[in-house]
């Protein structure tokens, strides 16, 4: 289990660099010997990962070689699900986005309805693409909710009727010969943004998910945290000690205030009794109100609105000090369709933190935005899959070679 | 720096187990080939922290030798400092105690005064157990709060007046010719606790100190975890919504309201007002009331004590819920001199948990009582320093002898 190791981190040593590079200059980065560096490189040259190339003229000799990753040997399908809506995209080796779309959706339809609309997105994507079929080396999928790593299997969810369990690994299987893996979104999302290059070097850090559900991904001494079980980082029901029932049958939860659905909610019931004028004419139009018009209402500098995401925000923020005291990350990364709502929110949950949190374990803390925004998902699911992918084939195939072969 | 890991890896296996073994059952133990088991025992019977001796028939050729851990190859000065009492222990490198002692201090005194009566007791311990200084090995030192892992100072902290920065290692260098730890003692603690053979193979646990101050020892992925500026696990400071003063400056912290300080505080109001017979009477004894007090009131089963108790135990679970669904651990193990109080503390911690935390982060997750009770502090301390000892002495030797000499 350490040759995957060694392995992938030449791998990545390649797969980030961004121009081609010597042996030598592996050398130097990744700290490992030469003799290392080449046997594990003709690993990568034969399974079609990395490819190298002739260079310049020598100064006598055999002419320099350079390598360089080769992030088209395949493509991977990510989709990150949300309750209202979802994101697809197809993506190459190195994790870069090559099509993307999003598209609302309704994940108490059941997962064969959704996961139909789902494969139309994806279909169309690849044919927008040109990308063929047989390209497609792996789908990486984020879900909502806590997911049974291992078996891919999501957990009983009361938002997610018909999702206990389901098989959507066996789903994908009927349409792509490629492996499938599935995982909590909150964890796609803290992958897809530990990609981004200044993010990738730190190795204490959380992805605050503030969707319909809050969440948080947690990378911790450089890896991801699923925790015993594989439920860490459901933090959206921690008790802020206010009265309102949520979804899970507990009273006082942090999503049952400061989430997407409470917040929409909330902003129909203030629409409804008349407290904002904008709202009360989408309200009349409309019929109802959606997350999107809280942001046009927020974006709008509607006082009300802006009242509720500030102490949305704050709520949020309580409980992230909570967290900050124990866990005492180097940076805290906010993302998820309510942070669409714009600054308020940010300044809000910072606000809070700097209020309640102790000062020394704030004191060389950055708290932002995402910069991956709404593509964190995606880019972390794809994350996700090119890893596994190319652990299990190593596992798989014992003479060392990537086989990128499923079946 | 991967010789280390192995070698300590080997040593760890060969420490562990409760009777001498052999090569071959190392190599099944620990899944490391029989070559370079053997390169690493060798270098640790130079080092004389492994025996080996011959044992029985051989049945033809070179008789069998089993390894032992040579426990007796030097000893370690473990100190736990809490803000109104310490521990203090002489182990063998199996961090088990020889000798151990607790006295009542005041660090609010300051370090001098304070390291003056630990050193008194540290030679009064010595004396006891007829251990010769020149087998001192290592110190190693727990305080009640943050300090810079890598230079052992101590960060400022208003209950301990003069302790900012001041050199703990240097006042030992003193008196001993071997390299000093120090660390803040929930992470100690957690250490001590991580000691006990059942608890040694769960990788995610956390310990919860409930002392004068409240704060959480992390072990993550097997490995203590200081976090991002080493001041992970400060949740005493976590806020609950009240209105006290904590001596930090904000208001609603944990702490202010649960921690053992508090608790006498309030006590002594109670026994002011008269709500407590008991502790009226004892007040009127001795003009103070002290956390044995309480201790005392609530074996005896004083209804206004319990309550208060009970109280402060839903408070700490409420605060250790919301870590639950973060960090989903599998073990929380309760500790630190206010949990001497008895079940009723526990009890409510239990009760705030499993009514606030998500039923999925608790359905396997155990919460008692520390094992190592009120040596966890001075056992971790002494684990650290044995590991820090062997660390040290390998990077500075570069033969790959552990010398043991310090200096």
């Amino acid at each position: 289990m350490t040759v995957p190791k060694i392995t992938m981190k030449v791998l990545q040593a390649i797969r980030r660099n961004k121009k081609p590079l010597s042996k030598a200059e592996l050398v130097q980065i990744t700290g490992l010997s030469l003799v290392t560096i080449t046997e594990h490189v003709e690993t990568l040259i034969r399974s079609d990962l990395v490819m190298d190339f002739e260079v310049g003229h020598s100064t006598g000799g055999r002419k320099p070689r350079l390598l360089s990753f080769n992030a088209e040997a395949g493509y991977i399908i990510a989709v990150d699900l949300e309750s209202t809506h979802v994101h697809v995209g197809i993506l190459d080796l190195t994790c870069s986005i090559v099509v993307s779309r999003s598209s609302l959706i309704d994940v108490a339809h059941g997962p064969k309805a959704v996961l139909e609309q789902i494969k139309d997105l994806v279909l169309l994507l690849l044919d927008e693409s040109g990308i063929d079929h047989s390209l497609i080396k792996g789908i990486g999928m984020g879900v909502p909710g806590p997911v049974e790593y291992s078996t891919g299997l999501p957990a009983s969810l009361p938002i997610m009727p018909g999702w206990d369990r389901f098989p959507i690994q066996r789903f994908w299987d009927q349409y792509f010969d490629c492996p499938c893996y599935v995982d909590n979104n909150v964890y796609t999302m803290v992958l897809g943004e530990h990609m981004v290059e200044s993010v990738s070097e730190i190795d204490n850090f959380i992805f605050l998910k503030v969707g319909n559900g809050i969440g948080a991904g947690t990378i911790c001494n450089g890896k991801i945290y699923r925790g015993a079980s594989e439920y860490a980082g459901n933090i959206g029901h921690n008790n802020i000690g206010h009265d309102l029932l949520c979804y899970c049958g507990n009273r006082g939860c942090l999503e049952a205030l400061a989430g997407g659905r409470a917040i929409s909610r909330k902003a129909e019931l203030i629409a409804r009794e008349g407290k904002s004028k904008l709202l009360h004419e989408i309200l009349q139009r409309k019929g109802k109100i959606t997350m999107d018009d809280v942001k046009l209402a927020v974006r709008e500098a509607d006082p009300v609105m802006v009242e509720l995401i500030r102490e949305c925000g704050f709520q949020i923020g309580s409980v992230l000090a909570g967290l900050v005291n124990f866990f005492n990350p180097s940076l805290v990364c906010i993302g998820g369709s309510v942070t669409e709502t714009g600054d308020v929110l940010l300044a809000s949950i910072r606000q809070a933190v700097y209020q309640k949190s102790l000062p020394l374990a704030t004191r060389d803390l950055v708290i932002r935005s995402s910069y991956q925004g709404d593509k964190a998902g995606i880019i972390g699911a794809a994350v996700l899959t090119v890893d596994k992918i190319i652990d299990d084939s190593l596992i798989r195939t014992k003479e060392g070679i990537y086989s990128f072969s499923y079946k």
